[in-house]
């Protein structure tokens, strides 16, 4: 059944959608560089100067819980979400414009954290707020963000370019963001752990960091990244947006898929599946992405100066739109890469 | 009782929320030359570039109603009332990024349509569509929508600036938009009128034409606008913001206000207040403005040129936030300048 056929949103989905969108509304813009389909789009303010956006919408009940996510922190991740995609392609976010959806029985202190939120992790990162709007939403809340940012004309990431033997790497651990929210749902508190290890992963889900002074390191330097993305549908997912921008394939090795002691010890605890949560757990904004192989000692250094951890946990193969996972003493699970979570399903 | 002690959205209002928000998120920032309380926001791009920012929502039972606002138009609209705010600041709009929150149970169709008529404006003003985002939103179909500009450095206009004595002037015809929605939601035809009455003013309420051309020509003209915004409260209104920001007082002559002659012929035969419809009726995007009494002339021949009609409706005063409605033969009507129509209340 092709696309044109399907009549209904959840059987076309969410990705079918943005094909949809995105073939419809793309006519040749002499401004646009980069367009649709990508974290972030680019696009030429003016003969020298290129600047990057990105638009974030999180709605309650389907992006996060008012019941349970402290307002504070909902403002800074409604922003994070939108830094952690300027972030992925190398930009330097610099103004944010914010909407809000709001019902009438919201409590105005709800508001005040949510902007004291907002505004913290402005503060840290050097974004002005230039804007916005709010509006009356009988039916729910609602964020609606857009970062404006810049980026060098010559060096920017996308998710199209890896190549066959290149190195993917990810910073930071994955699968934490994941663990979070099933603390958060696990109400009965049949899960077992500790205080501590419980009130991290719950951060790691409701306050993740955007990895922006990492991303800007790499732009600075000389190291070759041919792609990125960033985490947020889960390692699985987005490295299929990669290998499907590319035209390539990949092989991964679970096991080296760098986790926290956290997540860890929850897993062996409480009979989890590890290698499910970090490859397929959504919402870390860790990056992801490709370097040539002989460039990843260059990479290495890069990570010790800033403070963020990389490891490499596969390659890239030319063996188009599959995934190999590689377990050692295991045979190789071949999976077809799929366009993973969808929020119309 | 100040705004402080008021803990909720209702006592508080929309206007007060903006001061509210404005007051603590607003830290002096470089980069920012006009922020939160004009039509748009803007910002340094460059040392040597200026560049305009706004954003806004629309939700469904709010700002429209799905059931009788035909898609294209809706998506155009959506548009059309960020292009007004550019072009109530003198801005030439360039890139647009739009979200939708879409309930699962809306047609493509829909979407297409709505694509579509978003993509007509953006085609007849030349704006790139960059990107956007699409999230299910289960309760209720919403858009939020930022265009970006330019602006001159040297040339843009605010709502503060007016002087006691400068004419008050707006384009085009007033109260349609409202009339067209009062005629949307007489489902029993009580109202009488023609079929072309009522598709003219219908169309001009769910298909508003942004002054783009008139603001550009202004802008590049020698005239001096003290002050500009455009008309989605209601006349009264936001001349009424234009008083506050100028810290000026207005007397106006509602018998002076434009209208259509489609918008008379229905106050006549329905027995309807024209002037409350002219003087409070929002939503009709026509621009209002202040230029110095001497500059009128100049003025009007711009008008010519753009086929844009422009009407003088009063002139400014000193008597701070006071606006006197002067009908010929009448004692004046003296109002407080209040801060309108309010979605939170």
């Amino acid at each position: 059944m092709t696309s044109e056929r399907k009549t209904s949103l959840s059987q076309l989905g969410e990705f079918g959608l943005i094909d949809r969108i995105s073939q419809r509304l793309q006519g040749k813009s002499a401004v646009i560089v980069k367009g649709i389909g990508d974290d972030c789009a680019i696009y030429r303010a003016s003969k020298d100067r290129y600047q990057i956006i990105t638009t974030d919408a999180l709605v309650d009940g389907v992006h996060f819980h008012l019941a349970s996510h402290p307002p504070r922190l909902l403002g800074r991740k409604s922003l994070a979400v939108s830094l952690s995609d300027i972030s992925a392609m190398g930009g330097t976010p610099r103004t944010v414009v914010i909407s809000l959806g709001i019902p009438k029985s919201l409590p105005l202190t709800f508001l005040d954290h949510f902007y004291e939120g907002l505004h913290s992790l402005c503060k840290e990162f050097n974004i002005s707020i230039a804007g916005g709007d709010t509006v009356q939403s009988p039916k729910g809340f609602w964020v609606s963000l857009t970062v404006i940012g810049e980026v060098r004309k010559d060096r920017f990431f996308t998710r199209a370019g890896a190549k066959a033997g290149h190195a993917i790497l990810v910073t930071g651990t994955l699968g934490d963001s994941a663990l979070g929210l099933k603390l958060l749902s696990d109400s009965s508190n049949n899960l077992k752990t500790s205080k501590a290890n419980r009130r991290t992963l719950i951060a790691r889900h409701q306050n993740p960091t955007p990895r922006i002074a990492f991303a800007k390191a790499l732009a600075r330097s000389s190291v070759r990244v041919s792609s990125m993305i960033d985490i947020s549908d889960g390692l699985e997912q987005d490295l299929g947006h990669i290998c499907q921008q590319s035209g390539k394939g990949a092989d991964l090795d679970p096991d080296s898929i760098p986790t926290s002691k956290e997540l860890n010890y929850l897993c062996k605890n409480n009979d989890l599946n590890q290698t499910s949560l970090s490859l397929t757990g959504g919402e870390d904004y860790e990056l992801l992405f490709t370097t040539p192989a002989e460039d990843v000692k260059k990479l290495m250094k890069i990570t010790l100066k800033v403070g963020v951890s990389v490891t490499q946990v596969g390659k890239m193969t030319s063996d188009q739109s599959t995934l190999r996972l590689l377990k050692a003493n295991e045979s190789p699970q071949i999976r077809k890469i799929t366009s993973g979570f969808d929020h119309f399903r």
